[in-house]
């Protein structure tokens, strides 16, 4: 039976154009995430189902890829690398620590696609497992901006806040311990739906309006993150866990200011409270302020989930950058460099008929050999139509052989971009290929 | 509940020392594909299990992960690349032919595992997809040749076979179109069983022994390749799939030859068959000679299959490297180069206290922003124990900052290896960091 071809909802085919920009971004990734001694991890895509759902409990059951394999096990995709990177230390005690690992791969999740989000996504992930160091939690935020600047995003910063800080206003308030879950799920929407909107939620939640009027003063503090910390020491400092939030914090900026991130890119902001509820300290996100995209990485400390996961537990902290966001950004800004084509081929070499092929390839090994991306045209078409394919294909440069070339040992370079062709001997050929190469091509600034 | 730790039987983690030689295989694969202008592909895990099973059938149902998805589709995942790639030229017919794609990926098998076979596996395939031309099945083979050779293999060579050719032995000696498929599944175990063993086989089949002597000649002809080639001429030149499949065979030679593939990586092998019944053409397999790991890479020209999955037939041919297999061998023969280490980091920076914890992130910051894949010490504790932490990780070097040192503005490099250290100024520290790193990497032979 011949299958109509078609590809699942919320799933995506990436072709070689798209396919080319996501290597550039992810190789940058992965080279600003080596760059701070961050090792990389690959874990199985199946997992046993009782590990997935160890994390997110009933609410797994509406996220996961379940099924049964051959065995009768329960079985389930990833549906993030938080979850197999627990699993990973749990089995394997004898990983160094601090365990600094990332992981750049897909996950699944089997919810309704939106627009922006898919079935089959990659998060790029970062993380330190064994240190309460915030030295730790401060590196995690400056990969995440270094890759986002080597990447050259410019208008973006991170919103920082302390869960501990949280947990100390709720305790100040009188906000139960049953009910602050409810409460900060609505202050989280702030941005979304605006201060009424919050204050409507948070009375239809029970909170009486002095209530809600001292969370909004707390939450409103204005200033520079140092007067805003101050002010927070002041209302909290005597709650121990809000004065170490507040001393958290202050490590924090402090190790971000001589990481040399600067300060234009991270603000303490504590209507940020994010929605997975393992984390326990600081907890991160970046905004994109152009185009208005959103949150494109977030993350924060998690120092009981790998203990909830397995027999061990170990302080963690980590952030995790999700590649389309990225992408949709590099894409409405125009932020690809010219190297990033929508073709790895540099040059395609023409076949004149079945007789001088060899020439045709011949040159090719020889470009190939001195590292030019090249391609011989497969068949024996006319010229035209091999251009044809040349300029479909987006290839930059073609090198023309036909018999008067052969003969004189010469080629034709042709430019695809601006039609310009020249003759050059064939010794002389990469040379004026490498300059031809250089012209189209504007480097991108490196780490 | 605490789910116990584990992972899937057949499934495997890679551990950052593992995954280091996985990224260095996959990246020179990438390169070398691209230098032959092949072009990146992805493609979903999942995909309908009407598409998997198109190609299979039966065999399909003991092979593939299948399930149900919550929209109660039946959907499994992909259990080799070809399938996808197939599925996608049906799908976008807009891609330009001839259509050059490599996709290095995971795919699944619900078989049981057994040494060397897993149920997550990487294949790295390259195809050329639109061309009936030979130059494309040289090319792949090139590229397989290429891959091998830039990885530093090189006691392997491919055999190469044709499926017409065997069409054409099997209908001169009478063997009839049902009885050949499982003729060629014997003769295919050649190596593996012997000849003795063959023949009885194939005498169980229902083979004449006359049959079975007439088929032995013809497979055992021996002789250069121009040389056996010249003997099936001889035998076969008349039935015309035979010559057909000769021609194509002497063309591939030629252009192997014009690629400058040496004549001793590849050889016509007529007991080389491949199991998979949908090749049409030439086939080939490259096999390690030490250690006797057997196959590993395989591919050949399919000109039917994609016209069985989709509304489009395109001749095509590829080939598939095992990245499993390329690793064993690898690993047995010492072959990764010093640049592969069991740590991404080169530099440790220690931190004398928390007083003096600025200068330490101040060093790794003006390392990491010259390229230097630097740590900064997580945590307080004694200098010995940051030694310790460094030599358990297996980093190179590690940069010593203390407060005699701090205040005469130098440092300490340590060689982790040799043990031996020296004292040199703040300014100087990159190009002894630089030096250190350069003796301890043997540099690797680039393409």
């Amino acid at each position: 039976m011949k299958a109509t071809p078609q590809v699942l909802k919320g799933m995506r085919d990436f072709l070689p154009a798209r396919m080319i920009l996501r290597h550039f971004v992810t190789d940058q990734l992965r080279r600003v995430f080596e760059r701070f001694g961050f090792e990389p991890l690959q874990t199985p895509a199946i997992e046993y189902a009782e590990t997935l759902e160890g994390k997110f409990g009933e609410e797994a059951d509406k996220l996961i890829y379940k099924f049964e394999d051959r065995g009768g096990r329960a079985v389930g995709l990833r549906y993030d690398l938080t979850v197999p990177l627990a699993r990973v230390v749990s089995m394997y005690p004898e990983l160094v620590k601090p365990f600094k690992r990332y992981q750049i791969a897909p996950v699944w999740r089997a919810e309704r696609p939106q627009k922006g989000r898919y079935r089959e996504f990659y998060q790029c992930d970062v993380d330190v497992v064994g240190s309460q160091s915030m030295v730790a939690d401060a590196e995690v935020v400056t990969v995440a901006y270094t890759a986002l600047r080597q990447l050259g995003f410019s208008s973006f910063r991170a919103l920082i806040n302390n869960r501990k800080i949280l947990q100390a206003i709720a305790s100040r308030l009188g906000i139960s311990a049953e009910l602050a879950p409810g409460v900060w799920r609505i202050a989280d929407k702030w941005d979304k739906i605006g201060a009424e909107n919050v204050r409507s939620e948070l009375a239809e939640l029970g909170l009486s309006p002095g209530l809600i009027d001292g969370l909004f003063e707390t939450l409103d503090l204005s200033g520079d993150n140092a007067e805003v910390l101050d002010a927070l020491a002041t209302r909290l400092g005597d709650v121990p866990i809000g004065a170490e939030g507040i001393q958290e914090l202050r490590d924090l900026f402090n190790y971000l200011a001589l990481a040399e991130v600067p300060p234009e890119y991270y603000h303490l902001d504590l209507h940020m409270v994010r929605g997975l509820e393992y984390y326990t300290g600081p907890i991160f996100e970046f905004v994109v302020e152009t185009p208005r995209i959103g949150s494109i990485c977030g993350g924060g400390r998690y120092d009981h989930l790998i203990g909830l996961l397995g027999p061990t537990e170990y302080p963690a902290v980590g952030i995790s950058l999700g590649l389309e966001r990225l992408i949709d950004v590099i894409d409405a800004l125009g932020m690809a460099p010219a190297e990033v084509r929508n073709t790895v081929t540099e040059v395609l070499v023409t076949v004149f008929d079945r007789e001088y092929l060899q020439d045709s390839l011949a040159v090719a090994a020889s470009l190939r050999a001195t590292g030019v991306n090249t391609e011989v045209y497969m068949g024996l078409d006319k010229l035209a139509h091999q251009l044809r394919y040349a300029s479909r294909k987006n290839i930059p440069l073609v090198v023309i052989l036909g018999p008067d070339e052969i003969s004189r040992g010469e080629v034709v370079v042709r430019n695809m971009v601006t039609g310009q062709q020249e003759t050059v001997e064939r010794g002389a050929l990469l040379s004026a290929i490498q300059g031809e190469l250089d012209n189209a091509t504007q480097a991108t600034p490196t780490l």
